[in-house]
């Protein structure tokens, strides 16, 4: 009898502990994004999460531990976002634009400023640095993935890898772009010709540019 | 007399005041490229440049007037270097390639990373924040300008306005892509291809990719 109820028991203490460690992740993005590095303390993350400091300490040690973890969930949490979205995403000649958008919203979120965060201070913090460079493979091996999958591209076509590659720097440099300023109506225009481009490089016709013809802009099959 | 040999004093002792001005502004940039935001302290810089904490306040008040001055003096100093060093390059089918390496290595080298230090700063300090907003749209303009002479770029053709700025996004966010990681070998396949694209967007012959046909890659004149 004791075994019967110490079950439920257990499951709603590790429910519990996933939501403290989930508003800690949480708030360590907001953070980061918020006040940047310097000004994401441990004390300021539990404060903002509603998480007491021993609850806090007991889940992550450091604040290291804290922003890794967050920056690798929440990552996870956004790319499994856009999977859902893009179900939504038209089939057609826009998709490649849709698509696009759909990134650039992504990386001119909090998402990418919490990260630009941990990655710069990683810079020139040797022990944060060792953390950092297998996180940032591992979010760049599953954001190529996401883009490949998104853009249907095929990888054994000449050029396809390298111009997925380009646009995923591309947008880390649009999201740097945008830090200060809103940069949107000149991305807009940026994004609308790569998407042209890609297409061609992906094998498919882009859609017209207004006001132009398809001359020349057509790639042979 | 006196007025004679007063001028020449004058000259020496502002000579002195310039060599001290750049000494100052290029240990600044060297301090945020090695040791970040938080470890370039005008103490640090003054030790560093060999300059007395008096003469060092009387060029700069702050530390942010420091690094304001610092990274614009020397982004006019490199476009100088990027400028002189084109006029070696070559002319012919593979300029566009030679262009974009030698900008990568400018994207990658200690001003990117300096400049990245204070824009990230900037981002969560107001203050800053309204005094490097005119010097990245200054700095901004003048790395299009320089890229489109590079190039030597016809803007009046669609589609080339955009590609100039996909390509200095693209640097930035290559820039970011190796400030953890030597990135190099990734980077140069990626821009051996970029450099294809551009030409064609250009509307230039690209150079054959090795073991491909030039079928479907040239764009009508």
């Amino acid at each position: 009898m004791a075994m019967v109820t110490a079950v439920p028991a257990r499951s709603r203490q590790e429910e519990r502990s996933q939501q403290t460690r989930q508003r800690l992740m949480a708030a360590t993005v907001e953070c980061l994004a918020e006040l940047g590095w310097s000004g994401t303390t441990t004390t300021v993350v539990a404060e903002r999460a509603g998480v007491s400091r021993g609850a806090q300490l007991h889940h992550y040690r450091t604040r290291a531990e804290l922003v890794l973890a967050a920056v690798e969930h929440l990552a996870e949490v956004r790319r499994e976002e856009v999977l859902r979205e893009a179900a939504a995403l038209p089939a057609g000649e826009n998709r490649t634009a849709a698509v696009l958008d759909m990134l650039a919203r992504l990386y001119t979120g909090p998402l990418f400023q919490a990260a630009l965060e941990l990655w710069v201070a990683a810079r020139t913090d040797q022990e944060l640095r060792a953390a950092v460079v297998p996180l940032e493979a591992k979010v760049g091996r599953e954001s190529h993935r996401l883009t490949v999958e998104l853009l249907d591209a095929d990888e054994s076509r000449p050029g396809v890898r390298e111009a997925v590659q380009a646009t995923l720097d591309l947008m880390r440099g649009l999201g740097l772009a945008n830090t200060l300023t809103d940069d949107g109506a000149r991305r807009s225009r940026l994004l609308a010709e790569w998407a042209r481009t890609l297409d061609r490089t992906l094998g498919r016709a882009a859609p017209n540019r207004t006001g132009a013809t398809k001359k020349g802009t057509r790639e042979a099959p």
